[in-house]
This record gives structure tokens, C-alpha cells and sequence, in this order.
């Protein structure tokens, strides 16, 4: 244990954010290879999976090893335990993405349904959603957390719209049912994205406040 | 601070294991009354909800005040933390079995598409995945827990067996795609609570061996 304990949190905080760069880099790749047509970031995608795996597995022993070696104060303690549940999250934004991928490898051999609109942009929010609610993390800024909250309802918005003009698609034209249902599957992995965005923000006003408002409505 | 550490230890292996009960029954709940076409099940299931969210709340406050004032030995922390990460699936699963919920809403007022039989049985290893999740915890078993992980591919094999069905459905008879869709979002659900069940074995192993399996293949 060469290392001082600032350095280690230190660490930790910079371990998290490279963690959420690759989660929000699958986010966009995934999304940007269905909405382009480009086959060959679909492996780009795949490839990025391992180290989130890996970073995954670096979090969660970091965090064992400083709540047992350090004894964190109260505070520290929550920052730590905040660092654990978030990193959960974040391994499934990955999942989310390697799911779209999957998808989306279906949807690159067919013709387009429709040009896509607002399945970028509930990816758009979504990543958005990440990027705050790790910046609010870090800075343990609980109001940016209530801001980014917030937005989930423009995602389940997105997805309810999504829905909606895809079954229109599949009633009017029965060709386009298989290609019209993975779409479908595409906005709610994308709408869980946002959910896994949510609960990191929670996390942060929990560590922050040392309150729990996550079953509490409405947010203020 | 009156009570004994070992008895703190109890309440909480306690609190986990009836948290766990509630998530199972939400879910046996949404789809018998799918299954069944039992509405006022439905109610009950709501019901069940803030149970979850206030034990969701307590687990999660009683684990930090004994990291914090009781500096667990190395054992006790993987324990403890596991315990707050089990925690948080089976908070989720309690969220999907509401998402069935919503569905069934939607699925009871419309006349069935066609008797249930492969999303019941979805339901059946689902729960029995977290009920040997939840007992390999306790127990500290990590064979159980390997062996409840390997369940999952069954979940899996049914989800894909359902979106074929009902994706025959949907194609022959465009009066079924509103209903066929429901039901294929419920497979999901399911699937997910699977999902979950998986997640809190693969915290058992790592609690019990001290080594994380979480992105090693394949499994023994």
C-alpha cells in the first residue's frame, strides 16, 4: 500500500469517468452505426465491451480494498459506496449497448422502415443524462443531479412516440413487423440507458444529502 | 447503538431475504393475473411496491451504518456489500414486475391473443432463480449459485420461443400486433428479473470466493 488515500480517491474518481466515457462511447456507436448504416462500427462496439468489463471488476475491488484498509470517514464512505453502486450502472449501459448492436446487425441486412429521428435523440438525451450525472458524481453537485432527473421524462416521452408510429408502420404494411419490433427493442434499451442515467443522479443526492429520495415524489 | 453486531448481521440477512419474498410474489402476482385474467391481482401487486421501496431504503442505511461503525472484518464487508448490491436487483425486479403490471393492464381489457403457456414458465424459473439466489446468499452456497447462473439460458431460449409465436401471430392477423407486442415487452420483463436473479449469484460468488467470475467464460 504505497499509495496516499486522497491519491487513491483520486484514482477511483478518474477510474469512474473513463468508465463512463466508454458507456457513453458504446451509447453513440451503437446508435450512430443503426442510424448511418455503417456495419463497421458495429465491432467497435463489441470491442469496447472488455474494458468496461475489466474497469468493472478494477472498480469494485478498489472500493473493497479502501473501505477496508482506510476506515472512510462518513463522508468518504458515501463516495466510495456511491463509486460502487454507479459503476454497476454503467457496466449495464454497456450491456444496453452490446444489446442494440445486436439489433442493429439484424436491421443493417434489411431495408430501412423509416430515416431515424427520434431514436437518435433519445440517445442524444440519454448520453446527455450520463454525462451530467457523472459530472454531478464527481463535483457531488445534487443540484445538477435533479436537473438531469429531469429529463427522463423527454426519453420516455421519445419512446412512447417511438412506439406509437412503429405500430402504425407494422398495422399498415405486415412486411415491415420484424424490422418495425427491433426498433422497438432498440428505444427501450435506450430508454434503460436513461433509467441507469436516473439512478446514478440518485446516488449522487444520496451521497450528497445523505438523504435517500429515491422513492420520494415529486422531485423538487 | 444498543444492539450486537452478530444480531445486526441477522436483521440484516432478514430484511434481504424478506425483501426477496415480496419481489417473488410480485411477480408470481402480475402474470397469474395475466395468466389468469385476474384484475384485481393487479392491485395487490401496487400495493406491494412501497414495501419494497421503504425496505429498498432500510437495507441500504443499515449496510453503511455498519461499514461505518462497525469496521467489518474482510468477510463481513463482502457480506455487507453484497448485500447492498442484491439489494438494489431485487429493488428492479419489484420495478419490472410493475412493468407487467402495466401491460397486463392494457392485455385484460382486450381479448387474449392465445392461451399463455411459455411466459408462465418463463415466470416459474425466473422466481426459482431468485429464490436459489437469495438462499445461495445466505448460506454463502457458490455452487448454487452456479448453478442457478447456468438457469438462465432457459429464460432465454423461451424469450426467443415467445418473439417467434408471436411474431407468427402479428404477421397472419394484424388485429393481434397491439396485443402480440404487449406481450412480447412482458417476455422481457421477465427476462430481465432472470437478469437480476443472475446478478445476485454472481455477488454470491465473488462474496463467497473473494474472486470476481462477473466477465470470466465459461462458467464450471
Amino acid at each position: 500500500m504505497k499509495k496516499h488515500y486522497k491519491e487513491e480517491l483520486g484514482d477511483l474518481r478518474e477510474m469512474v469517468l473513463r468508465m463512463g466515457g466508454l458507456a457513453e462511447r458504446m451509447t453513440h456507436l451503437a446508435i450512430q452505426a443503426l442510424a448511418e448504416r455503417r456495419k463497421e462500427l458495429l465491432s467497435e462496439v463489441t470491442a469496447m465491451e472488455s474494458q468496461v468489463n475489466r474497469l468493472h471488476i478494477d472498480i469494485d475491488e478498489a472500493c473493497l480494498e479502501m473501505i477496508a484498509l482506510r476506515q472512510p470517514t462518513a463522508r468518504d464512505l458515501r463516495f466510495i459506496t456511491a463509486a460502487m453502486k454507479i459503476n454497476t450502472d454503467m457496466e449495464r449501459i454497456g450491456d444496453q449497448a452490446i444489446n442494440i448492436i445486436e439489433s442493429a446487425e439484424f436491421l443493417l441486412t434489411v431495408p430501412p422502415v423509416k430515416p431515424l429521428i427520434d431514436i437518435p435523440r433519445m440517445a442524444d438525451i440519454a448520453k446527455e443524462m450520463l454525462r451530467d450525472a457523472l459530472d454531478a458524481f464527481v463535483h457531488g453537485n445534487d443540484r445538477l443531479a435533479y436537473e438531469t432527473i429531469k429529463k427522463d421524462d423527454q426519453v420516455d416521452q421519445l419512446k412512447d412516440q417511438v412506439f406509437r408510429e412503429l405500430l402504425t408502420y407494422m398495422m399498415s404494411d405486415a412486411g415491415t413487423i420484424e424490422r418495425s419490433l427491433k426498433l422497438i427493442l432498440v428505444s427501450r434499451h435506450l430508454e434503460r440507458i436513461a433509467d441507469h442515467a436516473t439512478n446514478i443522479c440518485e446516488d449522487v443526492i444520496f451521497m450528497t444529502k445523505g438523504k435517500d429520495i429515491r422513492h420520494m415524489e415529486p422531485l423538487p
